[in-house]
């Protein structure tokens, strides 16, 4: 594989173009029996979605997936689930002109010199649109996830310098705002900040979070495949994360071990607590039955109508000032996505996970 | 597997606990051809063994790599390399009274929950002492790397709050300097800084940077394996890092478009430049021919000899101050391993990306 | 991944139920740069189609490929391929009454066994209509080999216990006979033989047999991907495979090592010569130079029209006569499916084997 | 990897050279918590070790196996377990003469082509001495197998053209007999065989036949790893097999779907019944619960003291008569070879099987 397949158990392959006639993702190692909501499959597209706010790209598409296998009345079989999502709107037109241009801050140059061909229309298989796969199979994920009582919640943390106020956390809305920041007052000024920066043709990055909740103990695969380190490639594969950090990440490197460690208790009602999360849910690399906590930095969308320097494949140095439909901001859409991810990875590594002992083999096998 | 097998071509796996009889490794996957120097191996080690200075945990290990396989006439014959390291200074009476009790920041209690049982031992498999085997492998990689010209570098970037000055920047101070931190002043802080965490029998956390020259650029395997995520998953497996960024990572959430865009031209001598390098030589997950760049942020040792609360496997609430052989601050040993794992992943996609062209394949196969 | 995803570096995923509306393949790791003949494709599927002669399934297929992806001015890009063939045939309705049937010599009980749940149209994931997108991705394999030299040729070896004989053998036939029997005289008596079956409602086996030529020497990875095993794995994978042998294989147990033994020698051009290929063209799991050569035994059709004992979901004995479509033997079928596991697994290989050396990556990366 | 590790979920990597100073296995992926019998495989090792009759090279080695790691108060821990087995007697000096000579039927051609370099001493990593890691590892296997009811027995079912006769079958002389045949008067003519061969400096093949019983119903991975498929390249993987049948194998090409067919029924007691087992077990490559049944057939062993025309490195065609120490046949030391590659397959595909449902997951993870 050249890198298109995600996942050891749940395995997921997308495949597909920005302007091709669809794209795709192919689910392998799905349990059978799961009852799949395929609305619930929609409404994560939907969240995705491109055009449907001034914040992100006017592309048109209603992103309508099909599922052309691995269900049968209802209910996941165990064979592979074919997911195909149509492209409706490509103009491939805009991109004609960038055809022999490396554009800075994308992949044009580096698939260039990996593959000695690509194909320029959009960004190729570079586009953001092929995340619309990973969303879909994300979904499915989720509901795996969903029969096993672990929910996936993801927002805008951040746009540019302005980060939400956990005082003000209103989970609401996520989905009810443009941003996905669940922070009135936060969104508000984030808004007025890309109205700025549209104005001047300049973009922003982000941050996004997101939190796992109702997660069992005793998931990841130490010493490799540790579920933090899984967690970090998995959204580190979306395009422009520039870092990942797990519970108190960043901050970890400045605090004293007397302020890291989370201190355990066990309540008057016997059950185990911890008295701060900096972990994130995660010792050793396996989960600790606390929430996952993760963040996501996302680096400005790099095609801004600001004039640039950049260079051709015929080699000369040119002025380049990108126009078509692009996000200001990428990292609103990206929520959904970086869902996608943790919610594949965690499906992944509790299958994995299930067989740890020889004990639950006996359970399955000699019931 | 269960996460003890690292990479996809150049696969290493790591065996082997704190307190067992020995740790290893075993490379399967290296070209054959390498002329391999063990002494080099050695230093490597040498750079993460403990007991070196009174900055890292007093354990006698002399770490004497044995290489069991592979090797012929001194070069890698394409077989499997085995590299074997005798434990010399376990010390597991210090851990009896541990055996029960769920240490703060630490694995055990996760580590119960998977597996129903664990070599409590000197933390076991969870214990940093596995390190040294991916050190070891790490020291192969480099060689390989080596032949093609690629070089990968790490140093302490910072101790707590202290940083390096990038103006005082002097490699000679990396493996000169007990903290590996190439920058005298800022080195002499942190020293004092560590011998008052120490008298407060508190521990300190910290970043790695490291940087790697020569590469060359089409390497990485979008969408999923990206070399990006892949270098984040391989230094998210060392145990206390809790954040990775590459290139202008966090701060890329805060900046425009315009100031993160790299902007490329071509010089009078026809190579080509970028004027800056915030994507940290990868974009679209394909490295682009200039250094890459990543920081990874290491928590606090958990270790301390302060008093803690915790809990026991029998379910009671204690206090606890863990004595024993513990660093104050793993920084410093963590840089060799996490230029290991810098190393290992570049020798997987390397191999791995060698044949994205047909007209490569046809170079070999039809001479 | 639960077993549709094949391969290492050329990997293929299929999808897709007998009776749903379509299958497909995706390609991951083609090298970018080959010139795709799509019509070779078609070619390679109408091979296999059913409906074309008395000797198979009459059900009306077309299998007209649609290429959705990796593909951009008639060149692979390196991307994923996406291969879809649309169901145009189904009819459900004669499996209804088969829905609670276990047949006898199908995957229905085993199915059931394993995941609860089965799409039973048409047999579902296990139907040999899923053969069609091995078929799509094999002839993509093969485009990759031609670019290197290596052609890959199955026939029909045997029906029943009528075989070919090698004095008569005819290359032309293979694509000619309705069988695929490459020796006019054996094909009428086979087709007399299969005639006097379909007469007695009963079905015949027999054996396919492939020939590599073009291989260059040192592909394969021992000591568990030795060639010989990979390519068993992979024609076994098909349905109805009972057995595999290479080169002299069943009867090499009754040889002596001196019979046995292929002898080498330089003829007077200094070319290397072998005096025999007992070995098939692999030795110690690695290609010699010499020609691949395997056979694969294939069971006779289970579904026949006499009648048989068997069980229903709700534990009942039942007697069963299957009707519908069916073919009164599955090799001639099969041989270009044959044709494609080989392909599919020489692709691979070739790409995994390509690095073995350390000079080979100086020459792609020091050039 | 370049073929050293087996398996997805219980995974081995063995190493090591047939002249080095050890060879091992590390096994990642077992399940804690299972008591290990370090005995049983040692008494594994023994059934495969040279120098005990005058059919096997005299080569004297005591195999004494040390775990190393992953194993903690007699019990598995889920870590990797590490076995080493120290070489003690290696003559290096009788392949001195052998190092620029490619001996017809043996890998030396080929590793040379692979890597341009190999250790000719005592034919390598490509040694037969490599499976004495296997059958360590293997034994580890069958010991998870045996806690769910599994067991693997093989033993010689024929050598030349002289087979066992089923009714004559005694299961106690698998292990007493030097030939490990279970039929006292085949055994007799067989080594009659063998003296006479010896006379003759030739050397003999054939078939060892392996029956798993107490196999769940439900175990595969179709379509690419359907458990036949797994089993097949497990055996394949062993030196020497030139082909693997399962059930009917080879005869079921010349058999009618209405003989290979098994019928099920009910018994009045309400077990499921199967009237023959032609099948071998398995169908659409998942097990079905009756006993699997499979054959390997061995070529016989190529090094004889015939003299033989081969060539060397220097492109010379010289003659050759191999001395040194040689099993005259390699069958019965191959038995226990092929129980533990059947061992692993098996323990591979059950971890990976349990969570073919999401009921399953549900069970383990919502107790």
């Amino acid at each position: 594989m050249s890198g298109s397949i995600f996942g050891r158990r749940f395995t997921v392959t997308t495949w597909g173009e920005s302007h091709g006639p669809s794209i795709g993702a192919v689910i392998d190692g799905c349990p059978a029996g799961i009852k799949l909501d395929t609305e619930m499959i929609q409404r994560d597209l939907d969240r995705r979605r491109p055009g449907r706010s001034r914040y992100a790209s006017p592309r048109r598409e209603t992103d309508q997936a099909q599922i052309l296998s691995g269900v049968f009345q209802g209910h996941s079989t165990g064979t592979p689930i074919a997911i195909l999502i149509p492209n409706q709107d490509p103009k491939s037109g805009d991109y004609d002109r960038l055809a022999a241009v490396f554009r800075p801050g994308h992949a044009d140059y580096t698939y260039q010199q990996k593959y000695g061909i690509r194909d320029h229309r959009g960004g190729g298989r570079a586009s953001g649109r092929e995340t619309a796969a990973r969303v879909a199979a994300g979904a499915v994920a989720k509901q795996l996830l969903a029969e096993l009582g672990v929910a996936v919640s993801a927002y805008t943390y951040a746009i540019g310098e302005i980060t939400i106020d956990p005082a003000r956390f209103d989970p609401a809305l996520i989905e009810a705002n443009p941003l996905a920041m669940p922070d009135e007052e936060a969104a508000a000024r984030a808004a007025e900040y890309l109205d700025q920066l549209a104005a001047e043709k300049d973009s922003a990055g982000g941050i996004v979070e997101c939190i796992v909740t109702g997660m069992p103990a005793g998931v990841g695969e130490p010493v490799f495949e540790k579920l933090d380190a899984m967690l970090a490639k998995a959204v580190f594969s979306i395009g422009a994360v520039k870092a990942v950090e797990i519970g108190s990440g960043v901050q970890a490197a400045h605090m004293r071990g007397s302020e890291h460690n989370d201190w355990l208790s066990f309540a008057e009602d016997g059950s185990l607590a911890k008295q701060s999360n900096h972990a994130g849910g995660i010792l050793g690399g396996i989960s600790d039955g606390s929430p996952l906590k993760l963040r996501a930095y996302f680096k400005p969308t790099p095609s801004i109508g600001k004039v640039q320097q950049t260079v051709t494949e015929a080699k000369e140095n040119v002025e380049l000032a990108v126009t078509g439909r692009h996000d200001p901001v990428i990292v609103p859409r990206a929520v959904v996505v970086v869902e996608a991810m943790v919610a594949l990875t965690l499906a992944d590594y509790l299958l994995i996970g299930a067989t740890s002992r020889i004990a639950n083999l006996k359970r399955l096998f000699k019931p």
